[in-house]
This record gives C-alpha cells, structure tokens and sequence, in this order.
C-alpha cells in the first residue's frame, strides 16, 4: 500500500519520471477540454442532443477530477495542509459546480465555478522554469504595491471628480451621461484610454474638457509603467549581480560569469 | 478646558491613539457617505419619498462636518493658518454646498464641490505609511514637470496642426469634421489612442493620414512614460542610497560604493 | 540708424530686456489671435458680419507679422542666413496664406498654412528655461532613432500581412473589411490600441484572430516605450554626473554637488 | 562561366558594389508594387480593362522573381542549404501564388502568400546599418520572451476568468454578450484598451465591474512595458562595456570602470 502511495506521489506530484509528465499533460488536456465544453454550452441555439453529450462529457470530466481530488488527499502525508491550501480549494472548487448543479437548477454562478478550473494550470506549471522568471515579476509586482496603490486611490478620487463635472456639463443635453455613476464610468473608460465611444461629450465645453482629460491621461498612464518598470529593472538587477565581496578590496557588484576581481584583480573563486 | 482640547486635538489631528484611529475611519466612512448620496441623487427619476431622505442625510452629513470644522478652529493653535491651508479650504468647500443651496436654487456646480469632498480622504491618509511611497512619486513627477510640460506643448502643437489637415482632407465629404475644434477633438482622441469612434475618417486619404497620425502617436505615446520611468528610478535609487550620517560635517545621502563623504572628505568607513 | 537696428535687435531677437519681453509675449498673443480666427472660421454657418469682422482681424495679424518678417531681414547681420534659415522659412509661411488668398480663391490648403504659424511659438521659447529639457528629450528621440525606425518599419510589415489576412477572413461576410488598404487601416487602429469601432471583426474566426493581434499589439507596444525609455535614462544619467576625473585616484562618475571624491578622498575642487 | 557567377554574386548576394545596390532598390521596388496590385486587386468593382492590366503586372513581377529565385539557386555555393533556408522558403512563397492560381481558381488564401513578400524587404535591409539596432531589440525580446510568455500566459486565464463573469453579468439583458466566446472577445479587447464599443456593458452591475477590469488593465499593461524596459536597458548597458580586449586571455565585455581583466585578472590599464 505504501508503496502504491510513493508511486502515485511521483504521478500525482512530480514531474520528473516519464508517468509523471504524461500525468501533468493529461491533466493540462482535460482542463481545456472542461473549458471548451462550457464555452460551446454558453452558446444560444444548441440541439439537445449536443446539449445531452455536452453534459455527458462535463461529467466525465467532473468524475476524472474528483478522482483526482481523493486521490490527493489520500496521497499526501498532510491532507488537512493539503485541503486548505490554495490549490486544495481550487481542486475542491473545480469539481463542485457538477454537483451543485444537480441540487439547485438555473445558477449561473457555477459557470465562474467552472471556469476557475483554469487556475489549476498554475498547479502544474509551478513545476517547470518558468517559475524564476515569475517569482521575478511577482516581486516586482510586490515591491511595487504600494506605489501602485496610492497611485489607483488618486486615480479613483480624480475620475469621481472629472465624472461628476462631466455629468454637470454634459447632463441636459447628451442622454449618454444621464447620472453621475454612469459619467464615472465614462472617465474610466477614457482615462484608461479604452475608449467605447458608447458615451461621448457633444457639447464644445464637454468635448473640450474630455480632450483636457485625455492629455492628463496620457501623462498619468505613464506612472504604473514608470512603477513596474523601475522595481523589475531592480529585481532584475539584483538577480543578475552577485553579491560576493572581494576578499582583498572588499568591493562588491561582480558578474556571475566575472572570475577576478574587476578592481583589484584578486582570484575570487578561492 | 485646555486639557479637553489637547484631548481633542489627539482624536481630531493624530492617529496613534484608538479614539483617533475611530475618528479617521469614521470620518472616511460619512465622507464615502456623502458621495453615495451625491451619485444616488444624480439618478433620473427618484420618488419624491427618496429625495426627501437623501435631502435629510445630506444635510445630517454637512452638520458634522461643520460640526468638525468649527471644532478644528477652535482646537487648533494657529486657527488661521488652518483656515487658509490647503486642507482647511477644503474642509470649508465640503460644508458650503448645502448652505449656498439654501439661498440659490438649481445650482448644479454645487455638485462639483460636493465631489470635492473626496480629496478630504487624503488628509486621514497623510498619517499612514502610505506617505512615503506617496512623496516618492510626487517627487518623480515633480522632477520631470518641466519635461512633461515641453512635451505637452509639443503634443498640443501636433494635435493643432493634425486636426487643420484633417479637417481639410474630410471636411466635405465628413459630417463628424464639422468643424477645426471638432477636428481638434477628434485629433487628441486619436493621438491617445482612446479612439470613441464617434468621429471618423472615412475618406481613402484620411484614413492614411489617420493611419500615419496613430503610428506617431505610438511612438510618441512612449516619451511621457520614458520621463516618468526615468525619474522614478533615479528617485528609488536616491531613496536607496543608504542613511549613513558623516561624523564630520553631519551630511547623509552617500552612494554605498562611497568611502569618503563627498563633501567634506572625511572617511566613511573607520 | 545703427542704434536703432541694435535697439531693436534687442527687443525682438533677445529676451533679456523688459521691452524684449514684453514684444515675446504680445508675439504669442497675436500668434494665439490668429489661430483662434482660422478656427472661428471653420464653423458652418457664420453670418457675414461675423465673417467680414474675422478677414479684418486677420489682415491685421498677417500685416503684423510681415512688418516683423521685414523688421527681421531688415536687422538681422544676416539676411541671406535668416530668410533660408528654419525659422526664417516659418516666418514667411505665417504671412504667405492672406497674400496668396488674394490671388487664387478656395484654396482650403492655406489653412494648414496659418496654423502652421503655432510652431513660432517655439521661437519664443527657444529662450527659456525649457531648452535644456527639450534638448534632453531630443537627445534621447535622436539616440533611439534607428531603433526606432527598424521597429515601426517591422510594425509595417506585421500591419499589411496582418490586414490581409483579416480582409481574406472577414471580407465576404463583413461590409466593413471591403477592400486591403482599409483591412490594414483596420490593423493600424487595432494595433495602436486606437479602436474606433467604425470597422471591427463580426465573424468568429475574425474576432479571434483579432484577439490575437491586440495581445501581440499588447506585447509590442512596450518596445517604443522601452526604446526612448532607455535612452532617456541614459541622457538624463549623462547629464546629472559630471565628467570630472579625480586628480588621485582618477575615477569618475562623482555627482554635481560633490567636493570630494567619494572614493579616496581628494578635494575636487582645487 | 564561374567569373559570370562570381559578378552575379557580388550584385545579388552583396551590397557594397554600385550593381548591387542597384539591384537591391530595384528589389525593394518589385516588391512594393507586387504590394500594391494586391492592395488595388482587392477593391470591389474594378473593371475587367484594369483587372488585366493588373494580372499582367502581377505576371511580370512574378517572372522577375522566379528568374531572380532560380539565379539565386544557380549561383549560390549551397543551393541546397539557400532552398530550405529561411529566406530560400520566402523567397519561393513570393513566386507560387501566381503559378498555384493556374491550377486552381478562387483561392483567396493565396493573396496572404503574395503579402507575405513584404518579408523580403528584411533581407536587402540585412546589408545596412540598422542590423545592429535590430539586434539589440531582437535580443531584449528574446532575453524577455520568458518573463513576456509567463504574463501573457496569466493574461489569457484572467481574460477567460473575466470573460466569462460578464457573460454572467451581462447575457440576459445585452445582446452583445451573447456567448463567453464573445465575451472572452471583449474582455481581450478592453483590457488591451483598444475599446472598439460593438460590444459594451449596460447594466449598472457590469459597467461597475468593467470600470474594475480597465483600472485592473491600467496597472497591468505596464508590466509588458516594464519587462522590455529592463530588459532593453541591460542590452544597451551591455553594448556600452568597452570593446578593450584583455591582452593575456583575449576575452572582452569589461565593464568601462574595470581596471583588471575579470576572467583572468590581468591589469587592463598598463
């Protein structure tokens, strides 16, 4: 019994041996297979007989994963860990809405359920060498949170300002801004630069200060960029220099590839 | 009577006691308050019973924010530095809308100031952590104001000049060109790739040029983030330059590659 | 006659003085004037009256600036170097519009003519503070000019394939994608983000490959911006460290305010 | 005969003769009408005199490239090599639409082939001055596509996620969510804020969570930026190190601050 349970460990769980490559690519298959069945169900107009296959196939798909599920906990020497980890909820919610769906009918909802399954693919990618280079980015991300999020605050403070003068310039005349949460999301959306053009200033004032707003925008999407960039070219940086100390000038800042010292000319590999 | 204002003064000013923090966050939350009626307000078609509690909550608002403008009058120690500070104008642009309601009727602008009201957030924000990050940012595009500003200016100029030619090239056979400032308009919308799509070319030259204005702009679109990034950076690497004061003549802001102080000569390192 | 002449050189071709000044300002403020006439007349329906007023204001302007067009060559020591100079060419173009409207009439082109008389204004401010910023920009646009131009040249490429592919996809079914040089006007919309929604992918295979060419756009628009990034980190770095070699240890990269070199500690300023 | 191929390979293959760049303007210059009778045969409603005047153009260019395809074959030292090449395969790809269009008619995918000689620019451009520039660009990509692959990898499932959460919001009420295919469409193109507006949110609930996902795209359009930036400014860096060779064991790339070799430790300042 131990034994199966190693072995399925290095299925279920590695990625090294053969079986174990195979498992994760399989495992990859069935949750875009998952996702495609809900994007065809999505569609108006299905025979029922597609409908009666495309259930069909969710169920299999549903089973597999459940399959799968118990199979995890049961494997892994700490199932409570396991269970509450993130991945273990994702692997909990990707099997949940087939059943759900047989206790209640007409919830929606589930199909988010369903296409959280996606998320899984992170599980087996964090196996591969991608991870190096997402650790980088997320540190970045991270250590440029805070910049990020004073800059989001006085972004949302200056569009609930600009909608609301747009709302007064703009309301009799235009239909389109015809209450201030709606001239809100007319200055998201030009701020960002989307751009709908499902709500448009017509009036002189209105377009004039919706083209005051845009050169504002145009200078201000510059600082998450300025952000992201500054901290990943840091990360980056950091990442690409060591940080051994010569041991005779005592200075620091060698590349990996540097064997002397670049100052002094000292052996650095000794 | 002095020691209840100190005691004010703690709740009202600080933030480090637990009858201060309430104080901020309750202030945020009749502030957010008073911008969901605004918008609620904005709606068309409210029953008269809804305007009439929103009227009442407006005013409930005003009263204590009046109510804690008069206090911060009373409690500080230079009550007219306050009331000409940036943040003292504010308060009183807060509470003034509903008082001016009363002798003028139909004013919208009021609305505008009322939006205000948000900006009073950043005074409870100013004693987080978030002041720093915040002063880092300030300082970026602070630095690269007059940059920003040359390019504005350019950008104006371009727009200007793009907008004449195409409202040449499609005034007569387009009804969106009606007119130089439309075409203005529709050249801002361009050149910040927001592109509503309520005007546009549609003349075989004007899409070429339009086609050509849209690919300089993508090039331009990347001088006010390559301002921003720039200083940014040199802002982050300033801030990581490290804290050591010179014994000598008390200066900090040294690279941590330094070994002399910079300004006086003195060696860092002993 | 000579006195004179110095006189006025001072006033229009310097800055310095306060009669120099004020004629700097009053030269936007007509060049300001005139751009707002060719605006005014571009509106439809103007009444005679209002269109006879806007001839007399800009014959006025026009015999403005060739008074000063002749005051100029009249001055200059150069007059040959003056008339084929940048400058001296956008001088002439300013006034050329009226005078040719005498002779030929309809001739719509003029206006861009008249509004090329903008670009005087950077004349004026040659003399400012903002020199040394624009020539940092410039630097850095000048730096990145080939990588720049290889980019936009690939950019051209991608567009016409890409715009073929989307007319083969969409043209039967979609009256919007009739013929290649609009599909590629497409492509440039979708690809600078731009977006109009005057054209836009109806079929399911079109939207896909649609979504594939923004998320492409998505990666690529960072390179414009990484390239005059670059660079302009690179120009602004150059110009905030000194070129000074310590006399001693005879390194460099010490910053403006230094007094000693902050690696072995010798006064640079002896 | 092999003098006859010696000349022919100086004007061909090289572009440092008067002959040989001759023939590459000349290259460039098929190729761009071939471009143009593509764009001009795609316009509905030509007349039969034009359309033949056009296949005769096509006709020719087409004989001029595979003369010039065969040329190339014949002179080359390995034509083998030359053939599966990846300008062998282009350069084939430019003269088989018109001899596939004699067997067999009505394929349009053909005019994506003939588009597709656009390609041939680059190798006539590989002989100039802009080769090092695109390197250095290709080379940012590169050293990026890791970093590029694992975002827009997070991007795509966020999109899918997105997607399907407004199909949710929004399918009973707006017609335009009419699939999550369609959806998924959407949220690719607002959160790459291109914004055509054939497919825009109506309801309170969905304009409240798309305003979420542009200011969610707000912040992260700049990490692909952020990424190229980095990764630019470390390959312009590296193109910066001295080009001084280390006169005992011949390798280069040291820094300009370097005073001993870093692979050797030989002093590079004697």
């Amino acid at each position: 019994m131990n034994k199966l349970k190693k072995q399925l460990h290095t299925i279920i769980f590695e990625a090294d041996t053969k079986a174990g490559r195979w498992f994760d690519i399989s495992l990859i298959a069935f949750i875009l297979i998952s996702i495609i069945i809900v994007m065809i169900e999505s569609n108006p107009g299905l025979s029922p007989n597609t409908q009666k296959w495309l259930t069909l196939a969710e169920w299999s798909v549903t089973l597999l994963f459940s399959v799968e599920y118990l199979l995890r906990i049961w494997i892994t020497v700490h199932p409570r860990r396991y269970i509450f980890s993130f991945f273990g909820i994702i692997d909990l919610l990707a099997i949940l809405p087939a059943f759900i769906g047989l206790l209640l009918t007409g919830t929606q909802m589930l199909i988010v359920l369903r296409s959280l399954r996606l998320i899984r693919i992170f599980r087996v990618l964090k196996l591969t060498r991608y991870v190096k280079e997402a650790s980088i980015l997320w540190a970045a991300l991270i250590a440029g949170r805070n910049k990020i999020g004073v800059f989001l605050f006085a972004v949302l403070i200056l569009i609930t300002i600009l909608g609301t003068v747009m709302y007064i310039i703009e309301n009799p005349v235009n239909a389109g801004f015809k209450s201030i949460p709606v001239s809100i999301y007319w200055a998201v959306v030009t701020l960002t630069t989307v751009g709908y053009g499902d709500i448009a200033p017509i009036t002189t004032l209105g377009q004039l200060v919706a083209g005051m707003i845009m050169i504002i925008g145009y200078a201000i999407i510059a600082v998450p960029t300025g952000i992201v960039t500054s901290e990943l070219a840091k990360e980056i940086r950091h990442t690409s220099v060591n940080t051994y100390v010569c041991p005779t000038c005592f200075k620091d800042g060698h590349d990996d590839e540097a064997t002397f010292c670049k100052f002094c000319g000292t052996s650095l590999k000794d």
